[in-house]
């Protein structure tokens, strides 16, 4: 048995596939968002713009939320020091769950220390409690949507991506007593389209399956408080949970379920990834609780990015780059290789000063790589109009397929 | 199917066996831990004295760690904005794993969300890349070591709590060209007690098997610089893999393993728990690399922590107080029955502002409930002297047992 071995072959495999991944080491500058120093190469820290966070509105950077950490930070230190149940579980804590409550017209909502943590535990979790439960998920979920899928041990049946008539099939095929779920997402962040939600919501009345969307790229983004695309098109009342992440719109970290009283208090009381870890950090939590209220009364941020993202995509279009048909705030620009998709990343970085991290498998389908832009408020029409002269003469010099893929 | 019947038993289950927690609402004061503020029952805030933190050096109020966390805020802003490849790799994160490496002696670290995170993530990807694999787990093992092992979806054999016997006996049974893995932590945190590395590292070499060991109550808190109980028995190079968290000892939040670099970009390149999550936002990032040099350089909290858990251990055992045998700075307080954990619990909060948590199922076995106590530097004398009359008091009024239970 020579570990090194099977260790080396693991690395080998992601070389000669063209996505090993390096990570770019960058710090951004409060206050200048877009605004960076990278740290990578020679030569010290150099001057970048990031058109690839997802700190979508710069709620990161705004003077509320950092001045609550600060607050947070001299009033009661660094970390909690406990899980929620051991001396872990502070005010700022319970105040936020009201206040995610609140935005969902949820009865409760329960923290975790990611979104990632959240999906995994409460999914696995929910299924465990329910004995025979079917899954049925779309094919295009979040790796944290299937990780707690797998881990809860259940069936699963996975239904096209945003296919209706296809999850009606799948559901008509089972048992009509047996317990069902339907986990799916509202804005998928690599393509930025977005779920049919009430038509899916439709078919759980119908057979009587709960719910189960996760809204990580909504939250915050969409609806007139930011409650995410369920309160846009106004159906939060009917989805059994809603689940969030604060480290994208909202600018912090951490992640949420928002539901009824008795099923946040199931998951609170028998999810192992909720019970058996540090509570986040106080000062996070006052700092989503500033970004969160903010949100909540201020539609300036999500205009602004929504204007942003379509003046890119249009700028994309006319000058015959394949960006892809988002309906949201997310700007793809489909490359369809690795290697390639590395190349223009790297070109950018080096010679333009922009990053955007080129997006390969597992995060997206192999042969559908791809480059994700996310303007936001604070990235001017000049900085667009510099990036995409840049994509266009980077596209000539590589010899790469212009607008044709555009209708993939 | 009635769901909601399904959850309501679920809960009934957990009010029937006393076991249904009710999480305690406090703010800490910082500068003066163990000081805080709670916020359970009527009439506002009242102050209690908080004595079940895991921020064991209270770092987590650290001059240093608080300006560091300050300066990170108005430098860079609040979250990481992305997943450590795309956008959320500061140059913080870079450090912090220097120099984390550092601390083991290890060629590379790679952090996590949480110590949590870091457990799953790891055991479940190492395990899964090694087709075949065999995990060996003590069977005090926490449940984040549990899931990663359960979601390997390997072969897993469980030896009984620190037997070395029965741990050789089990890797002899097993195939000597199958690949194996022995899991275990160095300080169990519920009953305060040490493995024996050097002999289960012998057993190791002798059936070429991995290591892996969770020092997650031992970071910071034992050897020279803090590096744990591997480093204090002069071990860590004969350790694949240690794991520790940031979010006890070291005062913040997140989590980490260290091990050699090929090990640790498998991980990083491999463990969706890693890979598909927003990274530690790097205002945690910034305070626990000064709370990790602070503690390398300084053995001051260190031997401060140490003495006051003595004291209080001998405090208890004097007053007839049936306190388990714990060789470490844990100090657990044995009560055999869950609703007198909690009832003791209770009347120290309401009656002598002393909040100590009640441990109960699944945290340790049935039967096995207890106070755990966590003294720290900043807990006086005096303060012990307090407690302790009070707990001498409730054990008579509830008519408990007493040192009879000290052998169990
Ligand atoms: C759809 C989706 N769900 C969940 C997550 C995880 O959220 P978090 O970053 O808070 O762990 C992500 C991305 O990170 C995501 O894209
Ligand atoms: C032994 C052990 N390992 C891991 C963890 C998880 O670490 P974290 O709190 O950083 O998630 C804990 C407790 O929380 C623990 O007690």
């Amino acid at each position: 048995m020579n570990y090194k071995h099977i260790f080396a072959q693991a690395i080998d495999r992601l070389h000669e596939e063209g996505r090993y991944r390096v990570f770019i080491d960058i710090l951004r500058n409060r206050g200048s968002y877009p605004n960076a120093r990278c740290f990578h190469g020679h030569n010290g820290p150099k001057p970048i713009a990031v058109w690839c966070s997802n700190d979508y509105l710069a709620m990161g950077q705004h003077p509320k939320v950092i001045a609550a950490m600060e607050d947070a930070l001299h009033d009661v230190g660094a970390g909690s020091g406990g899980t929620r149940n051991i001396g872990g579980n502070t005010h700022y804590h319970v105040d936020l769950e009201g206040e995610l409550a609140d935005l969902h017209g949820k009865e409760a909502a329960l923290l975790f220390t990611s979104g990632y943590v959240s999906n995994e535990a409460t999914l696995a979790t929910l299924a465990r409690l329910l004995p025979g439960c079917i899954i049925f998920s779309d094919e295009l979920n979040h790796a944290s949507m299937i990780a707690g899928i797998r881990n809860s041990g259940c069936e699963k049946r996975v239904f096209r991506h945003n296919d209706v008539e296809h999850l009606r099939e799948l559901l008509a095929a089972e048992d009509p007593e047996a317990p069902k779920l339907i986990a799916f997402e509202s804005v998928y962040s690599m393509d930025g389209d977005v779920a049919p939600i009430a038509e899916i919501c439709d078919l759980a009345d119908e057979f009587n399956a709960l719910t189960y969307l996760d809204e990580v790229h909504a939250v915050g983004m969409y609806g007139a408080r930011g409650g995410g695309i369920s309160e846009r098109d106004d159906v939060a009342d009917r989805l059994t949970i809603i689940e969030g992440t604060l480290g994208k719109a909202f600018g912090v970290m951490g992640g949420y379920i928002a539901a009824d009283q008795m099923i946040v208090d199931v998951i609170r009381s028998y999810a192992p990834g909720f019970i058996f870890t540090t509570s986040l950090s106080p000062v996070l939590v006052a700092g989503v609780l500033a970004s969160v209220r903010h949100l909540k009364a201020s539609s300036e941020e999500r205009e602004g990015q929504q204007a942003a993202a379509s003046m890119l995509k249009t700028m994309m279009a006319d000058a015959g780059l394949p960006v892809m048909p988002s309906v949201t705030h997310i700007v793809p620009l489909m490359v369809g290789d690795p290697v390639k998709a590395k190349r223009i990343s790297d070109i950018l970085l080096a010679e333009y000063g922009a990053y955007v991290q080129p997006i390969n498998y597992p995060t997206v389908p192999r042969g559908t790589e791809r480059l994700r832009f996310t303007p936001g408020p604070a990235h001017t029409e000049a900085m667009m109009r510099d990036l995409v002269s840049a994509l266009v003469e980077i596209w000539d010099r590589l010899d790469l397929e212009k607008a044709a893929r555009r209708a993939a």
